[in-house]
């Protein structure tokens, strides 16, 4: 299936990139990311022009990016402004792809599509990683896998009682209450556990009494791979304001047809100065993404073998209703981007 | 070419399956298999019906395999008969394949055609590993290559000459009597050696008197890659019921059209007490199988570069005549197979 | 694009070619090489027509070479002279293809092409490494890239001021005066740079007075890609002939597609005795093509992902003269091979 192109994706987390050039293959296609002299991120397609080097692997010079095979520079238009061979004048065809970026959220989004239609408003809200009493911390992982694999698992969150024993506990997805919402380009996934016991995740930041809690566990997912997972337990009946929150975010950019980079970012509203306790709450995490899912979406991956999903006629169980819905909503997305005419015509 | 589907295949030597499920793909298809509770084993299609988890990487519940990923729980025949989530309605469609097993001669026999077919009598005899008096040894291999080519290697053992000292001795092969026979599903390749200096590897068993035996290397072949040596010394002008014997199983499961598992046995009718000795002829067998034939198949897969065998138009030497008819009687047997009403008209 | 069959391409360099035969890939067909028992040069296809064995993993027997599986032998004309099997005939069709070979200039130089037409005198002409007063060294590459992006990289040193400090000033390519010629199957690039800071590499053996020299680099392309770099210093205004010279042959032999032999030798005409200077000098051009050229081809290799050079209409700067003309020699030279009834009617 071919990939939507006019949406924006996450190429690398802020702080990521600092002094050196980065090179990314998103939606098949090399990108170089590169800060110019005035802090500026810039992204250019990754292939000079000339003869194909990479300018990722180039320096930067002042607000362009030199090629490091033959020197041409480039700025943050892809315009070629400097020749240092012969007479200098830069040849015809010396230019690469500009592509529009955002810096927020922490992160550095990137819209691979048509520049004309790259409206910032669009990308998806993850400003609770900018409030003041907000704590969080990012990483990565690449997934062998194409990413609507994990838009699945993480819009069905029922196999965290098979696969996560750290942050489910035994019969969680049993006690569950579920909802299925969508609207414009969103599904949201709603469960509820009421007088749960802990997991041995929330165990770790909870301040409460006894060992029992309300528990809610809401994906909000934006086409095409964009999750928001707020996550939370309180007091048995008490208001979700006032309790332990692990907001995670899931932000997944499509590599090619058969991998995926899965940026990810978890916070917390519970001491901000443990720094301790927020290593350990990231690295559980880390190693139920990296030990249990991506193995896990990788060997799905494997069986597939790259038939189509719904060539493969999946058994279709209650968790899978959010899934399901945004395979429907992506796909139809992405035949209406392919097919401009035709949906002008309807 | 096709794989002949309805035909016995080892999938495991019946030791190697005990606590936990195995993955083995056969014939391009992966299949899990697995102890029930009872012992029995059981072999169903690896992949899950629901999100394509692997089975085999799941666990087992009394007489059930259930998916790592969201639980499902599935019998022996295949059928799903268990779903932990929602009101627990198992699907529609939540059904995997289930193979006709049996569990005979020390190894497990799987059935990946038609399971009407399946006729536990048609299972070729290797009922000399179960006598008393024969002591034997299990191994496998993984080889790069074709399984045709393996049954070429066995088939003609000429080779032995050139590439396995151990098994062999200094222009043996110049001085074999043969005899090609076949019928019904069967090759058989008779060699015999008269009045012969001792290989090094039944020198390691020889009890009579004197350095020289009449030798035999009797190769069955049953299609489409079962495999018995009847290999044997005895005095020189004795008989052969008298003399060692190491007879040896060698049974080949393609895995895909470029790989295959070799699983192989060997037996011993001398000193069944002898450990030390069924681990030298063991290790002196497996090298000869893994650092000769293996690398040597795998370069002759790698030379052929996935054409076709007679395309490329092989010389002929009288050593092949075997090999040549067993390839003949297979590729009928696959034309027969897969054109069955074509068949019927004849 | 197709290769160029009938020319000469080097296979190893003569003192490689000791005991042992070699296996070497030439545009994409397998090669053994070995010495027969008098010490000649033999090239043979190196798979066996009987069960496809490499012929390069088998044993040297005289004037033959003997099978590894199955023990034929072939002489130096490609014939099966020996059977060791049944009543020894040799079956029809055992013949493996003999290439026509020339040991010249340190190297060992095949024809793949029309042996009728394989003509001595055309070797392109590398005597320079033959003078009693030239101490030269050799090495090999292996270069995962389509020859012609070596022929291009070699055809315009301008890329040196960018990848290689060793090789190179601060600079240096925009002082440089050019000349591109050609005639027959060659293309010739001069360069000049006059009363020039010397490079680190010149450095080494500069015995002259002062720290300027006049600086030559003359590259000469033989089609389809074998290149002699005559690179030397003089004092300003003095004769080339005086100074140091360190000539260099680059030697590119298309194994596949998309990957190259790149066998290399680098002479000089100072110092002959001092093996650690001849040592450092080797050094820092190894260092310089395995660690700066080689990654950078590779790199653009896999950028054009198998796309042809002229489609991705590259950006054409004055440096790139030389190597265009090659190009268009060459295809015009391939064309020309591949339409031989066409090209007589022209």
């Amino acid at each position: 299936m071919p990939f939507l192109r006019n949406a924006w994706y996450v190429t690398a987390w802020s702080e990521a990139l600092i002094k050196d050039p980065i090179r990314i293959t998103i939606l098949g296609e090399p990108v170089a990311i590169f800060r110019n002299d005035e802090g500026e991120a810039v992204a250019l397609g990754d292939v000079c022009p000339h003869r194909f080097a990479s300018l990722s692997q180039g320096k930067i010079h002042g607000d362009t990016l030199e090629c490091p095979y033959h020197g041409l520079r480039f700025d943050r238009s892809g315009a070629c402004v400097h020749n240092p061979h012969g007479d200098g004048v830069v040849p015809p065809g010396a230019r690469v792809r500009s592509f529009p970026l955002i810096e927020r959220h922490h992160a550095i989004w990137i819209w691979p599509g048509d520049p004309a239609l790259a409206e910032p408003a669009s990308i998806p809200d993850f400003s609770v990683y900018d409030r003041s009493d907000i704590v969080s911390s990012r990483d990565y992982l690449h997934v062998d896998a194409h990413y609507e694999l994990i838009n699945d698992n993480l819009l069905d969150l029922s196999h965290a009682a098979f696969l996560h024993p750290f942050l489910t506990t035994e019969g969680f997805a049993g006690r569950s209450r579920a909802k299925v919402e969508q609207d414009g380009r969103a599904v949201h996934s709603y469960l509820w556990n009421d007088d749960e016991p802990l997991t041995p995740l929330f165990r770790l930041v909870w301040d409460g009494d006894g060992d029992r809690v309300d528990m809610r566990s809401h994906m909000h997912w934006t086409a095409p791979s964009n999750l928001f997972l707020d996550v939370g337990i309180t007091e048995v009946g008490g208001e979700p304001e006032d309790g332990p929150w692990l907001p995670s975010a899931h932000l997944l950019t499509p590599e090619t047809e058969t991998s995926t980079h899965y940026f990810w970012m978890v916070g917390r509203n519970r001491q901000p100065e443990n720094d301790e306790l927020g290593g350990i709450l990231h690295n559980g995490i880390k190693q139920a993404f990296e030990t249990e899912d991506e193995p896990m979406i990788a060997r799905v991956a494997a069986n597939m073998a790259g038939r189509d999903f719904w060539s493969l006629r999946p058994a279709i169980l209650a968790g899978d209703a959010a899934a399901v819905r945004a395979r429907r909503m992506l796909a139809k997305l992405i035949r209406e981007e392919d097919q401009p005419v035709a949906q002008a015509a309807e």
